[in-house]
């Protein structure tokens, strides 16, 4: 399970406010809290700051970096900001290992994006959707997917640098999307051998719900079943880490112990 | 979800002295526990007691049914027992569903029970194993299963009154079996219109695991989105029922409300 920590997010008052006043502070409490609970790459979106984005993103990225060396994720829907940051952020920190966060399977965005992850050695996350928006099927999904897959690859990016994300919608306001999305990533599966990884961005599953703690730590076992390995998640929500661990147990892909999230957490070096 | 509660069983030591000392008070707190916490079939095993285990059954089915009028099923690897105790329960309780639980796709022990459930009207629970024993593989459990499933219909039962059980394994000694059993239920969900129901006794998936409340839930979940309709489990495990209720509501098989649970409650009587 590689863990994408989601809490560096301007959408989140305390680090839109860190952003806009340069505290560092704030920032790195957090990375090292999302660290802790067993984050294995730090996303970063800016969310509504002010100035200039590309800069943000990289006084962000060094911010985070002054605490960990682990990969760190640009996580924007602007692709002409990606484009712009992405090569800045790699010249700050040449050995940070970046994620491209996202781009979708639209031929447009696909041209513009994917060589960009390319020339910086990142790996970029493909959503499967296109100019037509997010489709409400398993069929398109998996077409998108096996699109974004395939034209990554055509631009010299490794299966293993794609991270493919079926776009969970909120299962309050859309109640089939959540199966829709597991049939989805099984059948991608089966794409390609080796399969690229599968991502979601977990708390969408829940917005607006009550018991969303509850609803994401099911929602991800059941994804991790369907072959999802990766998540944008609160690192530091332990019990829903937990699950995720048991599920991967349960899966055999962590060897059983006695206290396993304790051994995995000592694998991980925590 | 048909919540079969697992904890009237003479295994416990509680459960094991009330029966043997025809102590009614102890076995009738935990049916009312029981069945507060969800329970829909209220499973009953003798374990190791004394005296005549037919009599044991009706004494305790009767001491079941003064407290709730849910069905009951008769929990028993004897299957000389099972085919004496389930008339004889029938007869005393006529106006109660039964399930007899359980009898293997052995064709001597399918020829033995599977008249009994039919003539008592009592649904019936299939083992995927036969004489050699509980399979290691997938393709053992399917084809297991769907013997048991035609033979239960040829003699006359229904498929709503089938439950296929694919026997869920330890998973600190038999790592690769949760995995097995749920590609099991997968498959076998396709075999017929309608399907049967699929069943598992679930604690078995943490026998002697120390985190079992953790790995019962988990796997629970997991095995609900690959088709699980029913457990044997303990309904007053609260985290875990929850669990699977919001697995359901994510599978789109009950209605999202803000307090779902709540609502499952009240659509229960609960």
């Amino acid at each position: 399970m590689i863990i994408f920590s989601e809490r560096i997010n301007g959408m989140y008052r305390d680090v839109r406010k860190a952003i806009n006043e340069r505290d560092k502070q704030v920032v790195q409490e957090l990375v090292r809290e999302q660290v802790a609970g067993g984050a294995d790459v730090l996303d970063i979106n800016l969310g509504p700051t002010r100035g200039d984005a590309a800069e943000n993103f990289v006084w962000l990225a060094q911010t985070v970096n002054e605490v960990t060396d682990k990969p760190i994720s640009l996580d924007s829907a602007k692709p002409k900001l990606l484009a712009e940051a992405v090569p800045k952020v790699k010249q700050a920190l040449p050995d940070v290992k970046l994620v491209l966060n996202s781009c979708t399977a639209a031929p447009e965005n696909m041209e513009q994006l994917i060589p960009v992850a390319a020339e910086n050695g990142a790996s970029i996350i493909g959503l499967t959707m296109d100019r037509e928006g997010v489709p409400g099927d398993v069929e398109k999904r998996i077409e998108c997917g096996a699109t974004f897959l395939m034209t990554a690859m055509e631009m010299g990016i490794e299966p293993d640098d794609v991270y493919i994300d079926p776009i969970i919608l909120p299962v309050n306001v859309a109640s089939k999307q959540p199966a829709n999305v597991m049939e989805a990533i099984r059948q991608l599966s089966l794409v390609n051998d080796p399969p690229p990884h599968f991502i979601l961005g977990l708390s969408n599953v829940s917005q607006k719900c009550l018991m969303n703690h509850l609803i994401n730590r099911t929602y991800l076992v059941m994804a991790i079943a369907a072959g999802l390995d990766a998540a944008i998640m609160d690192a530091a929500d332990k019990e829903l880490v937990e699950a995720a661990v048991s599920a991967e147990v349960l899966l055999d892909k962590h060897l059983y112990s006695d206290d396993y999230i304790k051994a995995w957490k000592m694998q991980k070096g925590l």
